[in-house]
């Protein structure tokens, strides 16, 4: 496709007024980055896209930076840069490329960066965005599980607002608005049970790369996918939670909800339960993050009760399951675990796509490696960013190990 | 039962703090009454009773008001003062009877006034509560119902605040909090169906009024309980809902859900949905009412999801159950057709409570009475609550003429 072809068949976004947000979004070509330009286009005089970055897909990243009119586009790859160059070449969209060009461009100044790069490859670029003090729409999980205290430390220090973008927390963000913390009695994240609610051990362990990507609710990357079907992706939400609400990790449940309407339910004190509902759309919860307290027009499927008929709600059963109890064994540990969790979880999954482990090998993997950092003494608080990439990057190796001892 | 027999057998409030909140209770001895009651008593030194009313049960007012250490007890047909007097006699609280007295009682300065008389009879003191120009906890559905505009009107002039208390429009007030009025899209009113939500149109012309007073949930009196088996109670709410939120009648839904354990939903305009569950227990609207925006603590049951399994929703029938779009049809026409409407129903129940007419006659009965008053040119805009009041009472009369020609 060339740039000629790409801009004679899609508009161009208009200039924008000064009273437009400026945005950056950080993995643009991604799942939620598409969804969030998405909601973007549809109203291009409320907002000026300042940068766009991709991972390693130069020409699309060009395509998304040259209808947004973005002002610079970073590919984190730098084999992709001569890509990008070429895409971009005559548009006047700047090109940048690498790691630190990644973390540079988050730290220019906007009123939000929509912080997208899916797993812990998402956490210095997100962690840079955190220096303009501006709101944080955040949708990469490992900021908040793998950093987490380190994470909201450096949030509240710079004066940065923190809004989430995973469904699940976007509907705690929005029924606890203006709550006080003695108020609130439970936080129940809802969670669909995946596509192996309902099968038994031993398909478990047969379970194909193939038949987990069939998420039955909901159209999202291959990682997060397969986090669904372990209930891992609860887990890491779980622990997302705990940090982005005045709540014990004991005032957080889990239940099973396999319609994925009910996203989050907030029970208080006085028995009220508010509780927030959206046919799965990502734009709703991306909308809320980049609109509120106002709210935008999203062109999102409207909630028809009367269609669904039933919503049903059961309790996740651990035992198949095991990743809910590793994640609240890791928040109850604190620490490094729930990074080592996470980076273990990372390896074990990019494993099982690559059809070198099981699918009950993914929760093993994350148990054995938990319990192998804890011997090495390696699960103790973290003072930094660089303490918790040392504990990601421990629990990769410990995980690859034992990755290799089940081929 | 003597009053030295009940204050041996029941604690007596504590005397409170100057921080305590001043209530008065109009429609004390009722359903809302004694649920208000029971909360407050669990945080005596929270509050501090100013006055309790009620129409006709002067013992019960009586042990009520000594037991909340009220300063006044105001019972409503003066042919039970002395009644009421003599079982004050020597507590210290002072007893009042009268139409009047109610009025000058529910005027006297307070925090917050829970008006909770049932019926047309609750306008005229609920009225006179907001000349003190504090919170109204509004549980009377004719003020809004009946007086619409005129109530209305008459809270912004005084500058008094209206919390609703009924279930679905304390749910609704939660979910609206800050909500600008142009990012609502549609409010979603849940109506329990009622003991005759499956039966066909035969068995619902022969049903009897105990058939109608067992609600399949609630616990309440019994005119709203017919209401509830008629749908006419989700009309009147619906007409309550037009009142007090900033949202047209087209944007206002019905869905029957016959677990009422969601009571409301909010549909905003980037597709995200509050609701607000609970189990059916009134003491939590109530709570609501009494602490917002704080929450305060209720001892009712917790709702459970897993237990309850299944949530199901339908469309409501306004084929079997008229009242709906009679409601419907009176919210559009204005003027005086809601009073209309509500006179003749209030008629009408009373009516099939007294085994004088059937079921399906009271829809009859209240659309008969809006064409008859129609026709006599009654439904004009009211200008103040004594058009308002005229425009009930010919409701009733016209009412009665039908029901006689059932007989």
């Amino acid at each position: 496709m060339t740039l000629q072809g790409l801009q004679g068949s899609e508009a161009q976004a208009p200039r924008r007024s000064g009273s437009a947000r400026r945005i950056s979004v950080l993995g643009a070509t991604g799942s939620i980055g598409t969804s969030t330009l998405d909601l973007i286009g549809r109203d291009a005089e409320g907002f000026e896209v300042v940068a766009l970055t991709a991972q390693s897909r130069p020409e699309e990243l060009a395509r998304l930076a040259i209808k947004h009119r973005a002002r610079v586009a970073v590919i984190g790859d730098e084999a992709h840069f001569e890509a990008l160059k070429a895409a971009l070449s005559g548009t006047g969209v700047e090109a940048a490329a690498g790691a630190q060009a990644l973390c540079d461009v988050a730290r220019e100044d906007t009123d939000c960066v929509m912080a997208a790069i899916v797993g812990a490859a998402g956490l210095r670029p997100t962690f840079a965005a955190i220096a303009q003090g501006r709101r944080i729409a955040l949708a990469n999980k490992e900021c908040l599980v793998s950093a987490g205290d380190v994470f909201t430390a450096e949030i509240a220090r710079q004066g940065a607002e923190l809004v989430p973008v995973d469904s699940e927390h976007s509907a705690a963000f929005q029924l606890l608005a203006g709550a006080e913390p003695g108020s609130i009695e439970k936080i129940v994240l809802t969670a669909s049970g995946g596509p192996f609610r309902l099968w038994d051990q031993a398909a478990l362990e047969a379970a194909k790369p193939e038949q987990a990507l069939k998420h039955p609710n909901w159209s999202m990357g291959d990682k997060i996918t397969i986090d669904s079907a372990t209930l891992m992706n609860k887990g890491l939400e779980l622990i997302e939670a705990f940090h982005l609400f005045p709540v014990s990790a004991e005032q957080i449940d889990i239940v099973v909800h396999p319609q994925s309407i009910v996203h989050c339910l907030v029970m208080y004190k006085d028995g009220s339960v508010l509780a927030q509902m959206a046919p799965p759309d990502m734009r709703t919860p991306i909308a809320v993050a980049l609109a509120w307290p106002a709210r935008m027009a999203a062109p999102t499927e409207r909630l028809d009760l009367v269609r669904l008929g039933t919503l049903t709600f059961e309790a996740p059963d651990e035992a198949r399951f095991p990743a809910l109890r590793l994640a609240r064994e890791a928040l109850r540990c604190g620490g490094t675990a729930p990074a080592v969790l996470n980076g273990a979880n990372e390896a074990a999954v990019a494993a099982y796509l690559g059809r070198r482990i099981g699918f009950c090998d993914i929760a093993r993997t994350v148990e054995r490696t938990l319990e192998g950092a804890g011997k090495e003494g390696a699960l103790r608080t973290p003072a930094c960013l660089e303490d918790v990439l040392a504990a990601d990057a421990l629990a990769r190796r410990l995980a690859q190990a034992h990755i290799k001892g089940y081929q």
